[in-house]
């Protein structure tokens, strides 16, 4: 423990921190004479530092007693640091190629030491605004998807092992209340943090405060997300919670994780990867009209669900007589049941996934955190048009996904739009 | 604190440990020669005595690290006596006519003292099986069951206080994993609990381990059970868990109390109702063929259901400016969105408790626990064709649900067979 008590590092006394661990300085070999820091946290809740030198690199990254971007007006408790840790270490566990290492963890100062994530890493949000492609992504985030919620659910998990991560994960209250306000609440009442297009977007942002089926729909999600203990989730995986290259995908940033609904990570996947395809209309330019590039964030989005659906059918059939408490194999093992109970888990889980992600598509056009897929489009009026098809297709996703079957069908409903 | 370390007490023990417990032994005001003690736990998991001499009463309620009816082979918590100690005084606060008052509570000897229940209080089970009315039954539970819900669920309490509430009873989880067993898994599966009234229920028996829909149907419901944290429920609301006079209606025994679906308490109680109609045909004796007790008991039912209903909204309507996070008054306060919303809850709520109840009563007829209403009907015969209506009537209900849309449609599906 290098300090006694919480204090924001600066670049200054950051080098101090890091002399004074061992596991932070021996990666720098000891050397501090050719030493860069540079602080990137683009963030709202944290100060994200790069520490580079000739022998090696590390992030540190501290969490802030407060929401970075409206200042200390806005609470928040630094706490979540530990969990962040917590899900890091335990989903790099489940997957380690797809989550940074974690090198040193102090809870007293709120901080995280991890893998520098180097060049040509970039947020995955970036690459879709720049009209990258990636084309390992849907691999390697349903991968990621599939181990991290089949191991920490009952599917896997005994009782006890659930119950301690729910127990211990109630303390991270404060990232779930944040979550319950901006997403689930505040979108649809009037609130001074919401914003949007304005004046283009005025009468959908009311409409959708004066919907009641949407209203209804919107608090049994909600619901879910605060009583619905089914798995060590992320809690905020969005495209700019990924870092990527052609080759790889880095999840990172789980401070928000708790033990909830399944579908409310892979709906915040496929909603921003759905608000990445309603951006690429204002995105393009003369001479690339990035029509081929809307096609690949559609199979993309396409992919991504069946080869999850694959990938998390196979763990559980590998592990059907595991401890998982959820169906023991003296009762489910016969082929007719088991297959009965899979197609009814994994329709539940896709009704759930579009509801979770329709609400997170909405939260970004209406609340207060919006999106840089739709901010880079400058001219207000094409932006909003962007944004109002968005919504469109949100607004039926959240209200009739137990009408979809299938991931094509939702693929064919964004077409339509 | 009387003694440093657990040890079951005797009723020589137990009287050293009141002299050394000034709240208790004040209680009796300090006289000890006119004392009696006597046992009475007919439970499987405790010891219960009755304190009482010239001056006052009392009872203490000791919890053993085993089932007792099964000797030492299956050990069980004893920490579950905190957990019941946490829910009485809850429970207790929110319902102080309903709930004995906690006179003194010790952690360490996993012991409860609580107030004698004196005579004519008697467990309505036994009620049951003797033919009793209890006039205000209906309204008293269903009063127990609305407040004890609607205050420790969602409705009323913040994100906050709810997880914590989530927190603590995950420390109550080996009374959670043997409802799981005992409730959820046994009866579906070949298990050496098991036992029925053999041979005349053996087809019967097989016919529910080999129903796949049966058994998707309860896996729905076992995984609410394990996930679903909507109220801090008593987890045992069975007929034996009530004491009875026909003025006072008393909850206790709720060691297995924790933060579940407010359906498996509601089921818990309206099932063991309908064992008790079927089990009439079986009681019935010359000069009393107990058919008009049949109807009071379906009545009882009926009324528990829709007072507990009518009770609930009207908290709800109360309420509805409250901290409570699941409806936010900025969004849910319009009349009709409002109307809309309880519909949606009271239905979902409904169909939760017939699916519990369902499972709670064929638990009873083909797991480990059986009920004394069937066990007193010494003709084996004539039990199996009670309990093989029971059985009938709870595989349609755990099947069919979400079918039924009033407790009207139940008493007559009831009546049917």
């Amino acid at each position: 423990m290098a300090f006694e008590e919480f204090r924001p590092l600066d670049e200054k006394s950051l080098v101090e921190y890091i002399k004074a661990v061992p596991s932070l300085s021996s990666k720098l070999e000891n050397k501090f004479d050719d030493l860069t820091i540079k602080e990137v946290g683009d963030g709202n809740l944290n100060f994200v530092y790069i520490v580079v030198n000739s022998a090696g690199s590390f992030v540190i990254k501290q969490a802030l007693p407060y929401v970075r971007s409206l200042g200390e007006s806005w609470p928040m408790t630094k706490e979540r640091s530990y969990f962040e840790a917590r899900a890091l270490k335990e989903h790099g566990r489940l997957n380690p190629e797809h989550v940074p290492e974690v090198y040193h963890v102090d809870h007293i100062m709120s901080l995280i030491s991890m893998r520098y994530l180097e060049p040509p890493h970039i947020i995955l949000r970036k690459g879709l605004v720049a009209g990258n492609e990636y084309p390992l992504l849907a691999e390697h985030i349903s991968e990621y998807m599939a181990r991290t919620l089949f191991f920490t659910s009952l599917l896997f998990r005994s009782t006890t092992e659930h119950k301690r991560d729910v127990a211990e994960f109630c303390g991270n209250v404060e990232m779930c209340r944040l979550t319950e306000q901006v997403v689930f609440s505040d979108p649809y009442k009037v609130s001074q943090y919401n914003r949007w297009t304005s004046p283009y977007l005025d009468h959908d942002a009311e409409a959708i405060r004066e919907d009641n089926v949407l209203k209804l729909e919107v608090a049994e999600l909600k619901s879910k997300f605060c009583e619905r203990a089914q798995a060590l989730i992320h809690g905020d995986l969005h495209t700019s919670s990924i870092m990527v290259t052609r080759e790889s995908t880095q999840v990172i940033d789980s401070e928000f994780a708790f033990v909830g609904p399944m579908g409310y990570d892979i709906g915040a996947f496929l909603g921003n990867l759905i608000l990445a395809f309603f951006a690429q209309d204002g995105l393009a330019r003369e001479g690339n009209d990035r029509k081929a590039y809307k096609e690949w964030i559609l199979k993309t989005i396409e992919d991504t669900w069946n080869l999850f659906h694959y990938k998390f059918i196979v763990l559980w059939d590998e592990h059907k007589e595991s401890s998982g408490e959820a169906y023991l194999p003296g009762i489910y093992n016969n082929p007719e049941v088991q297959q009965l109970l899979q197609k009814t888990y994994m329709t539940d889980l896709f009704h759930d996934t579009l509801g979770f992600g329709a609400a997170k598509m909405i939260r970004r056009i209406v609340g207060v955190a919006h999106v840089e897929d739709f901010e880079s489009i400058a001219d207000a009026s094409k932006r909003a048009t962007c944004e109002r098809r968005a919504l469109e297709l949100a607004k039926t996703l959240l209200k009739e996904r137990r009408k979809f079957q299938s991931i094509t069908e939702v693929i064919s409903a964004i077409q339509k739009i």
